[in-house]
């Protein structure tokens, strides 16, 4: 069973403990390989055991490596780009790799480990079954020529998990520039590329651009706070400029983000055809794609799905949100006039007894849904992953905006009580940072540093000097960490910021402040649970923060309108119409549809890609399209000559 | 000087009458070139003289021909896309043109005749310099190596024009089919594409499409008119309808061009770089993208003057043209008191004066003011054609828009006076119908004939029994024809058109009923236009209706937030709301919202590709991108193999 060449493990593989013996040696087999036989050609090795054996653990984990050839080969299959002699970025092939910028020798360390990992894991994924018609000793996993193993190993439940491995020297030197110093740099986000990928990268990227772009905000809020200025003609002021900044933000950091793509190889990467998710079924038919034999489900059946059950139900969901909201309303103000009416001790804890319950409801409400709606998604058998990830982020976000805003919305409209609304968004803001950054790092850590504690003192009592932990155990280690489930809570955190901060800014001009303090310790905390919390996650190599970006703008769009809103209802404003209500309304409303018209012309004036990234794409271009027409010469003067010849 | 093949000619070639000898001799000798010399490798033959010598003709007129394997060649180069055997669109090669659908023996009548045009318009654009350093004979006419030598011929003036050949026959089978028969039936788009080109059939699929859209809601218009229904429910319905029918036709005409695209092969086709147009000018440098020595003009120089010098000038011409709007109500004011104060038939006269008077003042201001967008939109200094008739068509689109516009708006918001909004609107629409299918297709065709009957007057004098005119004599009566100008003036017709129907169409349903009238015959009258009164266009490979998509889904935009102000301000409505007006107006903008949110979720649900034409279209991604993975692993074997053999 154990490959004779040693090799560095890369990825880890874990079959379920009761896995039958031929189904195991069958998928070493094919994972072994030679290309040309339709495997992987890839490094397998079977873990050993840990110290103490005596204890119940798992034996089926396998490590995974490749020899340097193989990753080479397998990143110009993936079409990854790299930066060539010329410093720019081009498709690596291997017939020109000398002219690759970083290429030396053998190429040792021309791709990063994250690269080697994500080039294993394409390459796990895409090992496809032949004439085999189900698993080894698993009659009930069916396999069909071109279905991928890996895919029906997991749809089975047959394989527990895939993961990469961390490294330890240069998970050490990333965490020390990235948090363990206090410093007022920017982060390594080039290292961390390296280390977590594209997409984790780019996530880091948008937090500190996110941070950055809301200084001069905070700036501007801070003497509104200091001088108490009620004034509303500022207000105006700090509204107007704050709807303009929103939208230069977003559409600069579309630039940035295509520059940072562009250097990351990752802009004008082609996509590889996306194969169907491991939880997508239907009846087997051939995709009209790729001819290849495929499960296929009508997209009719799958639209039903959508509009007539999953949007009543986010519509449905939305309602019981309100409702609850409206109840919590109705018991505060019912708190309230009991308290009123007989001030003592117990009616003023009972004036604290509705927001504690509606807490309470939210948040149970939030888990419920979204379960709810990973239920939903699954069911309505998305065929990629890209669309069911869509589904999931829009159906979550339009009930956490709902949650978190619409008390808000609620008294700003309704009640129209502004010095409230300034205390419950403070109250909103400070508190949900707290439990988020609890929640999300501290929690996790604390859990995970009893599990290591554990697992340390079992290994000391054998290995009692060497302080580094053997890989067997370090494996066994990362195998129980948390998986890391990408970065859309992260992702949701920040959208939900950005809207306390656009929304209601002309109320309450020191959310910026808030946020940005939130931000800086966000930073490190999420560092932090990147670094020591989670399992490491594949690189994701994303060119732009995808649907978010929509996220964020159609935010900046609301914001418009609300702040608008606030501005026509203020005394302040009212004062200057004193006889017409209606004249107010009307400015207000013609000045809500020019700031509007004003940021989608901006939009549309500011490019997506800055121009000396632009310029490279169309030389890129431009030199495919004239090598393409040189070597069609080629074959022209070649085939004369061969005519000439005969 | 002449060729010895006879050849089937397909473009002209006009220099001016005194061109220098060795200028002519040395650019035929160019454009007969093999291609490994440079050249362009095309047949080009000196037009005899005409029929009466005696009279002051050009002689500098040469027809331009290629071989079939020339043109074949070319196809390739360009890209094109042609049919499939298995029914596809794929680009063609000359090396499998045997798996083409249409291809047989040797390929005669593969390409069409105007794909054939446009293939020598692109060998000739694409005729570089070499080592001259001006044209022979012009010593203030510069060359550097790789300046396109026709572009200087006409940047300099020595080049009159050139134009591609009508095919007679071909032109009265088209004639026919198109517009000398009334049917019902719809156009022959394909024999209008494959005798115009890509760009001309979809703006005449458009115009179809256009139509047909419409006839519902004419057809809902009608009983309004009929029945005199001042009923605002009514009203508001139609309006509703209308509002989402607008978004709804947007939208799907996005889905049927791509599927025209697909079919005509220009979805899917690769852009070649585009050059500089002929008038750009700077400061001689190098491309940054393709390296070659070019002009370059800084960028930063451009955009101010587009913004500190073009905008304001449009902002001061749209100001100028509201200025002459007011001055014409309160001259129509004045009128219409004197005839009040003493009504006699010449004061009754006097009523029609500032009408007339705004109208011609109208008619003079856009035309200056399209002198002076092209001016101004030439002195920007463009690069490339496509941004300069993109900033050109911006800068007359809003110009346009207001003078059509803006006095309804004023009658609409101002005075409030809906008969007379009414009123204006049909006097427009139809007016400005009348004028146009007078100005655009008749008073043209009328100068051409009576230049065509001179010369045939001229011709029957010598060959008195020959019905048909000698070549000769055709491509002289071809060069004296008016040339096209391009789709720009037919879309700025239909975008008013669509204007006057959707943004008061809640006053005015019959509008529809008007504008489909209108278009049925300009189906017809710019059929004829450009059959009979214009020379034959180069074909241009459009894939979609460009820029114009846009400023039609801007006017549906603005649709919603007129028709929704016009649909509050009605009585019907107010009485609704009889103690509050604010109520009302609230009511109007939220309604308003929510149908502006409801037209952008729409328009981001329809996707913009039908479903079988994104399949074909990942079918041939895939497929590139499978055989790029053969063809590698073919040359790794290859490459073993002489390793092994070594």
């Amino acid at each position: 069973m154990e490959s004779a060449e040693s090799f560095s493990p890369l990825v880890v593989l874990e079959l379920v403990s009761d896995t039958q013996e031929g189904a195991i040696t069958w998928l070493l087999q094919r994972i072994r390989d030679k290309q040309r036989d339709g495997g992987a050609e890839l490094l397998v090795e079977q873990l050993g055991p840990g110290v103490e054996v005596q204890e119940k653990q798992n034996p089926n984990l396998f490590l995974i490596g490749a020899s340097l050839q193989r990753l080479l080969s397998g990143a110009e299959d993936l079409g990854l780009f790299k930066q060539f002699n010329d410093g720019s970025m081009r498709s690596f092939t291997c017939a020109n790799k000398h002219n690759f910028k970083d290429f030396q020798g053998d190429g040792d360390g021309f791709l990063s480990m994250a690269e080697c990992q994500y080039i294993i894991k394409h390459e796990l994924d895409t090992l496809r079954a032949k004439d085999e018609t189900h698993i080894p000793g698993y009659t009930q996993a069916k396999l069909y020529p071109g279905k991928s193993i890996i895919r029906r190993l997991l749809s089975k439940g047959i394989m527990v998990q895939m993961f990469p491995l961390h490294e330890k020297e240069e998970l050490k030197r990333l965490s020390f520039s990235w948090f363990k110093k206090v410093k007022l740099s920017h982060q390594p986000l080039d290292d961390i590329r390296h280390y977590f990928g594209e997409g984790q990268a780019l996530y880091f990227g948008f937090l500190e651009y996110f941070t950055f772009a809301l200084i001069p905000m905070a700036l501007i809020g801070v003497p509104y706070y200091l001088f108490d200025w009620e004034d509303y003609d500022k207000y105006v002021v700090f509204a107007v400029f704050n709807l303009i900044w929103c939208t230069v933000i977003l559409e600069l950091w579309k630039r940035f983000s295509a520059t940072l793509a562009y250097h990351w190889g990752t802009l004008s990467r082609k996509k590889a055809f996306e194969e169907p998710r491991p939880g997508f079924h239907g009846v087997l038919g051939f995709n009209p794609v790729t001819g290849r034999e495929e499960p296929l489900y009508p997209n009719a059946k799958r639209q039903l799905r959508i509009y007539c059950v999953s949007v009543p139900f986010v519509l449905l969901c939305l309602y019981l949100s309100l409702y609850v909201m409206m109840i919590y309303f109705q018991m505060e103000g019912w708190a309230l006039s009991v308290h009123d009416e007989d001030p003592t001790f117990w009616t003023g804890i009972l004036l604290f007894i509705p927001s504690i319950i509606y807490a309470v409801v939210i948040e149970i409400m939030n888990l419920i849904y979204r379960y709810a709606a990973e239920f939903l998604t699954e069911w309505e058998n998305h065929r990629l992953e890209s669309s069911y990830q869509n589904h999931l982020v829009l159906k979550v976000l339009v009930f956490n905006f709902f949650n978190c805003f619409a008390s808000l919305f609620y008294i700003a409209f309704a009640m129209q009580d502004m010095a409230l609304l300034r205390q419950s968004l403070a109250t909103l803001l400070i508190t949900s940072q707290i439990l988020n950054q609890f929640m999300e790092a501290f929690l996790p850590y604390w859990l995970q540093r009893r599990r290591n504690k554990k697992m340390i003192r079992k290994v000391k009592k054998t290995t009692l000097e060497d302080r580094a932990l053997p890989l067997e155990e370090q494996v066994r280690l990362e195998a129980d960490m948390s998986t890391y489930l990408g970065t859309f809570d992260d992702y949701l955190e920040l959208f939900l910021l950005f809207g306390y901060v656009s929304l209601f800014s002309c109320v309450y001009p020191l959310a910026a402040v808030l946020v940005v303090l939130n931000n800086i310790t966000e930073v490190y905390s999420d560092a932090f649970k990147m670094c020591r919390v989670f399992k490491r996650p594949f690189s994701d190599p994303a060119a732009n923060i995808g649907v978010w970006q929509l996220a964020f703008e159609a935010m900046s769009v609301i914001a418009v309108v609300t702040n608008c809103a606030l501005i026509g209802m203020s005394p302040q404003v009212k004062s200057y119409f004193p006889e017409s209500e209606m004249q107010l309304i009307l400015w207000t409303v013609a000045i809500e549809h020019s700031l509007l018209a004003l940021k989608f012309i901006l939009a549309f004036l500011i490019p997506d890609v800055p121009k000396p990234i632009q310029i490279e794409l169309a030389k890129l271009e431009f030199e495919s399209l004239e090598a393409l027409k040189k070597k069609k010469m080629l074959e022209t003067s070649e085939l004369s000559k061969a005519l000439f010849s005969s």
